[in-house]
């Protein structure tokens, strides 16, 4: 199809002529209550898949902001290393194999390519109840890439860029995928009778699992933990970075949480998305104010980088279920993912477990208990249920991803050396520092 | 409501079964004309609302590129502080009292708490020639946080974090919301035809009047104004930085002026929409141009900080009619918004009111101008009623801001120490510095 | 028009009295089928607008972060400059010399000034099959701005700023418009079946092509070719910076393509901006990705910088037909894209050509490759016309630029000093630095 810009005028005229014929056309064009729920969801999942895309700009800049800055040019390139996996890994095999249609409800069809709806597809052809296939395939793309940048935060300032790549192929092309059909794909949690609206546990807490299995293969950073078991604190190089990397984040949630409502043609869907942006907001606002507060209470000083997890923790505890609450719903589940955050970070370190960005607190322990708190808005969900959906992804999660973390660490080796980390990883794997103009204090 | 993801291929089963049913319940489906302006200014307001809380991002790097590198860390503490508090108290308290359906016109209801729709409301239920009650108050919120931010921007480099934000949630939760009322609640200023379109003065105006209540009580930061008169500029540390948050606001202004629409779903109020965008974008960038040329002019050398200032003064002047003027008017207006910024900052030096970024003229000055601007293209608007409505929020907002500046000072004060000042409020306040490896120069 | 918010509970009251109104009403209301397009496409073209308005931001983090420190505050100051400049001169003449309606097909007519829509357009004068004038007006505009910030990289950090700027006035007033007006706006190279989407060749080509005039007029930077014929690095200040302004280009872009549907009011064309959306994403991927290997195999270290044109590579690779490829055919697409800038940045180091960023591969050669590549999706393109497409933007814009930089050379000299350049056009040209407080190493 060729495509050509309407010329201004042209335009106009074409208007007057093309008027006359509409009118005849009318009674069989379709009404919106035919199509307008295709286009509005369609146009839902554009508009959800790019705020949500902008999320990999977030998690870059938030760990970016939180590691040294002799580290900075490897998280970098490793976030954008990532995005791009996982979009041609989605795009490969990913996709089909989360939502793979009738299937046995725990794993469906390896390589599958997705294919997108005919150029100008026909009303008569596509899912008019639903959205468009390539709206589809990018808002359920982006989300998987989310998972991966949680993985890369946790690790960062010691892990090879190499075999850092290699597992986000498995993770985004095949573990996230397959556990992700358990529940989206309508596999045996979703018949269970599981509930995770936008995935605090599907997409978040899969992140910290594999995280977490890779911090403990990879262990912590040299010098954070003393031998006399004091924790050595390690200031992140560019606080306003890891700020703006925290509202781009929340800015990318509105997509997330309100595009999972999965529908907007309809007075009930808009006002639902509409629902969630507010309680999405207010569960981060709810956040923030908690870690605010809490910090200073148990400190004496508000800490910053608590009070970024804060907001972030309360986004993922809204995650599992942000329609159904109320705000004050929002404001108290979202708090409580405040306190989650700070007192689960002290803890970590009391396992020695270094978690560079903070991502295992937030993504993985509040997405846990966002799962949980499901069952205080939502008749649907029941305790015993939301448990064993949160157990199956932790155990198929952790347990896989500690199966690749050992193969690799086998295979090509995981860390880098002791100079290497003592010199930054931007020297000694790129050779390109990020910046070679600030002399280091 | 359980939520679950569609199966792709599943859908397109579905589709096929779903087609004739719908067929059959066409009759009673509400049409376009019933349903179609409810969904699409939900959808407006969903998406302005995103690109206006985006703006707190951009007042968190524009203020914090425009401090020192010492105090970083508590201005991005500051901005997020203020948003998520903006958050709670307009759901508290400040969306109902700002939007009290009848009132005495003067103060409405105190700590009526928001209540959204229902999950899945009926055609029905909605206020189906509006848009949903979530959508409303999420972008309504959004907006009193801008008035929070034009604050901390200007206090920068000396108050200390509690203190602003006890006033931040005065501001938000009362003061705001009650001015607020007046205009767009319906109250006494809108009776008497007062007009302000998107809140140069309801918004930027009375931020602009909280800041300079605050810059008046808490003095200037040490140094700024020498003994013989002299002012001495104290540059800020990272400029890219300031830019982005002037880019990031801009961005956010779409959302601002173009969501003050209030309506979406007829070609009107559509084709409104994108005149406002275009109007907006042309007023920043006549302000942007001004200042370029006027600083050239005035100085000899243009000076980046204030053409980033005459953007958003641009923008602030236009706000109050974004939408009657012509691209020529919007340049015009946006222009003397610059030139205002270019002589206004100096001005305020001369009375030693240290204003960090420039709010005061940005928010305060062009905020008036663009009030007044008003009469030039909307006959509506004559010249009294809008000095009086300029007039009316000065008062109340000046003088409200002053007795609590007061208060706050008697009791707890205001001011960090002398000492806490010259080692930067990141550490004296919060211990952690934002660029911890940059040398300082 | 007087604009009021509506109060809350007002609101619901006059739902209740207008809803029989709106059934009384229902048989003369225009449906959706009439207005939808109209409603959808303004939409389209305002969210599309605003993302490739923040495409501004994205070429000036870029920038900022690829040059040194000591020319940060500069080239913010030009990125806002010029897109403020191209406002106002696709205001006063290139909007109207770009789509001047029936033309000779080669050159329109000069200084006719943009007019909107009028307020509140009824549905009988407006363009029911396109858009508003105001959003039409705003989505071109942006992209103008685009073909100017190319040029600003490619040159910096030995350019004045005002003959730089002035080469944008006649860029964006004048350059660009005419030679747009060829293809989009209906005239001759559109009438022999040249085939360009987005603009592969329109907006960035034509950048590049400038660009290009532009740096062999001015010449290398001081110290970046030795005399021996060695290639120097300078490595850029701030990579931080430059990765989220590859991912806020990468976001634009959803917008740029995306929006280039034109219409999004029909099943067939919201499900074509979904396509072009995943195709957009699937090039830039497929960018990256191919650059991380290439320089991974070549250098044996990955190199960031390439990664980022390198994915920047494969959107402009796509850009000229991101509607017609299947996902393979974006993928093999933007690789091919990321091969190239790999390949071609060292090349022009070899004929001492000094791009700063990397903006002639990158939107150049990356964009003559995209515009060949519509051959092999589009069955109505022809590689002859392609080519001659390519040639005919390539010598117009080559030599209009080159003789407009040698007459602003003769005129007012386009280079700064020897000495201004070693010190920094920070210092030199605006006598303030972007990062006063961070010691250079």
């Amino acid at each position: 199809m060729t495509m050509q810009r309407y010329t201004q005028f042209g335009l106009a005229a074409a208007a007057m002529i093309a008027l006359p014929q509409m009118g005849l056309a009318q009674d069989a064009a379709p009404g919106f209550d035919e199509i307008g729920p295709y286009i509005m969801t369609t146009l839902l999942f554009c508009m959800a898949g790019f705020l949500v895309f902008f999320m990999a700009a977030g998690f870059a800049m938030l760990e970016g902001g939180l590691v040294r800055s002799k580290n900075v040019t490897i998280q970098m390139t490793k976030n954008i290393g990532l995005y791009s996996i996982a979009a041609i890994m989605y795009w490969l095999m990913g996709f089909n194999l989360m939502y793979p249609g009738e299937f046995n409800g725990y794993v469906g069809s390896f390589f599958v390519p997705t294919t997108l709806d005919p150029v100008g597809v026909a009303a008569a052809d596509a899912a008019l109840d639903y959205a468009s296939v390539g709206s589809d395939f990018f808002f359920q793309l982006v989300f998987v890439a989310a998972t991966a940048s949680i993985v890369s935060g946790a690790l960062a300032e010691r892990i090879k860029l190499w075999p850092f790549l290699i597992f986000v192929v498995l993770l985004t092309g095949v573990m996230y995928p397959i556990s992700g059909s358990w529940q989206w794909g309508g596999g045996w949690l979703s018949e269970a009778g599981f509930s995770d609206f936008a995935g605090s546990t599907v997409v978040h807490s899969v992140g910290g699992w594999a995280a977490l299995a890779g911090a403990i293969i990879l262990g912590p950073r040299l010098g954070k933990y003393g031998k006399d078991g004091k924790v050595n604190p390690i200031p992140g190089s560019n606080l306003a970075l890891a700020t703006l990397g925290t509202f781009i984040l929340w800015l990318g949630w509105f997509g997330f949480n309100g595009g999972s409502q999965l529908a907007m043609g309809t007075v009930g869907d808009v006002s639902d998305v509409s629902r969630i942006f507010a309680n999405t907001n207010m569960a981060a606002a709810a956040g923030a104010v908690t870690a605010l507060i809490l910090t200073q209470v148990m400190y004496k000083k508000p800490d910053l980088t608590m009070v970024l997890n804060g907001a972030l923790a309360g986004l993922v505890s809204i995650t599992a279920e942000p329609l159904a609450p109320t705000l004050f719903g929002a404001l108290w589940i979202g708090a409580v993912g405040g306190v989650i955050v700070v007192l689960t970070v002290p803890m970590l370190d009391k396992f020695k477990i270094d978690d560079v960005v903070g991502a295992i607190p937030v993504h993985l322990f509040a997405g846990i208990w966002g799962t949980i708190a499901v069952v205080f808005y939502n008749s649907d969900a029941n305790l015993g249920t939301q448990l064993m959906g949160i157990a199956a992804y932790g155990v198929f999660t952790f347990v896989a991803s500690l199966i690749v973390w050992v193969i690799l660490k086998a295979v090509m080796g995981i860390r880098v050396g002791e100079e290497e980390e003592i010199n930054g990883l931007d020297v000694s794997e790129l050779g390109m520092e990020a910046y070679p103009e600030f002399s280091k204090g």
